[in-house]
Order: C-alpha cells, then structure tokens, then sequence
C-alpha cells in the first residue's frame, strides 16, 4: 500500500504507470468511452476486459473484488462503487466522467488547465446524460435489478418518449454547440480541435445507432443535425480510430447500456424541429 | 465579450468577481448543492433565484434566456442546455456537478490539486447518481414532460425498487466511505476534514428525508449506516450552514426534485443487509 501523495497528480510523475481499464468483460459499455481516448492518442493501456490471459469468468472476478462491499480501498484510495474503474500506479479511480476527466489532459485531449478543462467537463457530462444515462433507462426505466422481459410496457412508453423529445433535444444541444464561437469552427466540438468530446459524441452517436437505428437515419436525413453526424464521420475517419473499429479490440454491442430491441421504436414518431438559419 | 484566457482559471485572478447562480425559482432544488458551498465557506453570491429585486416570472426568463437554443455562448463560453447556471466574471458553466468541481477549491471546501480532487469528484458524482438523479426517476420514470400524475403507476413501481434496493446501497457505500482509511476517520468524506462531498451528502440526506420520511427513519434506525446520520448531524450543526437553515433563504421543498408523494413509500419492504462489523 502506498501512502497518499497529494501533488503527485499535478505533474506527470506517474507517466510511467501503465493504464489499467477494469470493466465488465464482453461488452462496450461505459468502459468504450475510456477504451476510445487511449487508442486515439496511441498510447498502450491494459484492458482486464478483453486480456486474453483471463477468462472472462477471470475478468469479471477483477470487477467483483473491487466493488465488494469489504473492500474500503486504502491510504490513498475511496472504496469502489461500480465499474468502470481505471488504476494508475497507486490511484484507483471510478466514475466514467470522472475517469475521462482524469486521462483526457494526460492524452493530450484537453487542456491541462484553465477554462476548458470545466468546459468540456460539462459537455462530456451532458452527452453523458443524454446519451448514456438516459438511454439505460430506456430498457431498465424501472429497476436495474429486473430483466427487460419484466419491465418491456414501461420500456417502450419511455422508449418513445426519450426517440421523440430527448434524443432530438441532446442532438440540437451538439448542434447549438457546433454552432458557437467557442467551438472555433464547425469541425470540433471545442476550441477548434479534436478533444475528448468529440470521442465521447461519437460513441453516443454510434451506440444510439446500434440500439435506435430506424429513428437515427430519420433524424440523420433531416438534416437538421448535419455538423454532429459529419463531426462522427470525421472521427470515424482518424486514422487510429479507423484501425481500432477494424480490430479485434473493438467488441461488439450486445446487452451493455446500448441494446438493440426493435419493438422500442415502433410506434415512435420523430417530430422535428422547425428548420433554423445558421446563427454563425 | 471577452476573450478566452485559457490561463486564468489556475489562479485566483477573478476571484474579485461576484458569484451569481442562475436557477429555477422557487425551489431548492439543484440549485441548494450550491448554495451550500456558499453558505458553508461564508463567501457572498448573486442568487438570481431568490433576488428579490426580480419577481419569479423575471428570474424563470433569466434562465430562459440562457438555455434558449438561439443562444449560443460567446467566444469564451459554450452553449448552456439546463439550469444551475454559474456566472463568475466572463465564465458561465452548467451542469451541476462540473459547477461544484469549480467552486470547491476556490471556497476552500477541496483540494487544488492532486488526487484529492478526483477522489472527491467521484464521491460527489456517484452520491448525485444515486440521491439526485435517481430520486428524480422515482415521479418521473416515463418522461420529464409528463405530469407525475400521468407517470404514477410507474413511479410506484420504480419507488419501491428505490427504497428498497438503491437508497440501502447508496447509503451503504457512504457508511463503506467513512470506514476507509482515505476518509481519515468517521468523521468527514474524506482526508479527515469537511469537504464539498459532505455539503453535498447533507442534501442528499435532508432531500431524500423529506421525500421519502417514513423509508428514511426505518433506515436510520436500523443502525447500519450510523456513521452516514451522525455526518448528516454533524454538517447540519455547523455554524454557518445552521443559521443559513434557519434564515429565509433556505427554501423548502416542493415540486423539485426532491418531492413528497406518500402514496410511493406504501407497500415498501426495506430489506436490511447482515449485520457487519465495522472493518476499521
């Protein structure tokens, strides 16, 4: 056990630590979102999801011991509530936008200090929300603790609810976004270059695709949210991104946050927006 | 308009500029997280909520005004989706938890700089997951835009997996937090002295009493989480949060997050866990 350092973390005295992702294993879930900053910036991390010298029986003990109730941490270190967890040299950390906040400026995705690091903090909060956490509730809108088969009439009221005024309410908000001066340019979502924003919006964007595509491709063909689908183009594009949606690192969507139930969008009807001028 | 200045954030520079929050008037609330940051570290603020110079419909159009999808932020600012709102000098910041990051080290109610202020940026998010925005599910489990009363078989439903699976493990990962070494004693959260995790874990506690009372009392006698009540105490006894709570702008609750529906706590079961012994 080592005892706490608070200035550690200022410098980058702990570089040589190598990145550990904790998560549940077979799934993208939340733990995509930290997966995608590492293989963008290129820098190495262990995955305990996909390590193939672990079963993911192996794996998924890893989660277990972390989060167990006994286990309160140590000197340096809270108690654990939930994957995704990252380890660091002696920090252990949880909470996904917690965990990006921490890599992001180590990854050279954000700036290590002044107005962006609140700023795109609370843009990468809001995708969170938007995309993320409400698109959970969207097949558990009654208990985590109940199968979908066990809450499916609530799922498909709160399905429709969320395709029809939340998901074209977060996709406005990116859009707005694209459209201030603080963006820098229609190309990224802050100060004029790829950050890791731009990496958690197409993450939102293309895990909302694999659960929602019918109403995606209606909101897409819009086109009343052109910057945010050509901005997950272009980060599709990134030539190490490309390269990790073509490995076998990249799992495939399965029954994570994203899930694909194609009663969900029955019945939905996309009402959008009236067309506005461009502000900028 | 100003221009950015990426730098100024670091250092002390605008603390010469008033705090002004921007919410909903009316009730407390997001917007109380806040304010007890305030209260707590004696520093004045703007409260457009409560200024009484503005009537409530003047108050509701300030942050109308913000949140317009029209209004696109400046060349230091993004676009702002929802309330609490942040103004401090030419920053203007949204999402509550991104807002207590901010304010935090500035009150002096966190660390500046090193793990601390992850560790307690976790604490923090993961106390809002479980008491703010999963206690706003309980009356709005199908959509933000319906009535609670056009929601209510459903919120019945989801309010009794609430009490009785997720408030016995949100609690019981604060109790789990103040027997680890990182919290430095049963006292505080964390490094053994007051923090904003505390203020916020006060709120949590007094919301959630008030929502759900008759839940609460049964948990708070069953004694598993004392160390979590006897920090609820402790907070609520200190000198300036005590007279704030006592001074007209303390607001009380009501149709906010934090609500009082009596219907959704019958019928609930608390299933308490095994006796432990305390680990430390």
């Amino acid at each position: 056990m080592s005892s706490p350092d608070a200035k550690r973390l200022k410098t980058d005295d702990d570089d040589d630590a190598p990145y550990e992702l904790i998560y549940w294993p077979g799934l993208p879930g939340r733990g995509e979102l930290i997966r995608l900053l590492f293989e963008q910036a290129g820098v190495p991390y262990i995955d305990h999801t996909i390590d193939h010298t672990k079963t993911p029986k192996e794996a998924r003990q890893t989660v277990f011991e972390y989060i167990d109730p006994d286990n309160i941490g140590d000197a340096t270190n809270l108690p654990i509530l939930a994957p995704p967890i990252l380890k660091h040299g002696d920090l252990v950390l949880h909470q996904l936008p917690n965990i990006l906040l921490y890599l992001a400026p180590r990854l050279g995705l954000a700036p290590k200090e002044g107005n962006g690091v609140f700023l795109l903090n609370q843009l990468v909060l809001t995708l969170l929300d938007g995309f993320v956490n409400e698109m959970h509730e969207t097949h558990h809108p009654i208990a985590t603790s109940l199968y979908y088969e066990d809450q499916k009439p609530e799922a498909k009221k709160r399905s429709k609810h969320y395709l029809e005024e939340r998901i074209p309410k977060f996709l406005g908000y990116a859009q707005r976004v694209l459209h201030s001066e603080a963006s820098g340019g229609e190309t990224w979502l802050y100060g004029n270059k790829l950050t890791y924003a731009d990496l958690v919006l197409f993450q939102c964007l293309d895990g909302t695709n694999f659960a929602f595509p019918e109403s995606l491709k209606k909101l897409r063909e819009s086109r009343h949210y052109e910057r945010v689908f050509e901005l997950y183009k272009r980060v599709k594009e990134q030539p190490n991104i490309s390269s990790y949606l073509a490995s076998e690192r990249r799992l495939p969507y399965g029954d994570g946050i994203f899930r694909h139930y194609s009663e969900l969008e029955k019945d939905v009807q996309i009402k959008l927006p009236e067309p506005r001028p461009a502000t900028l």
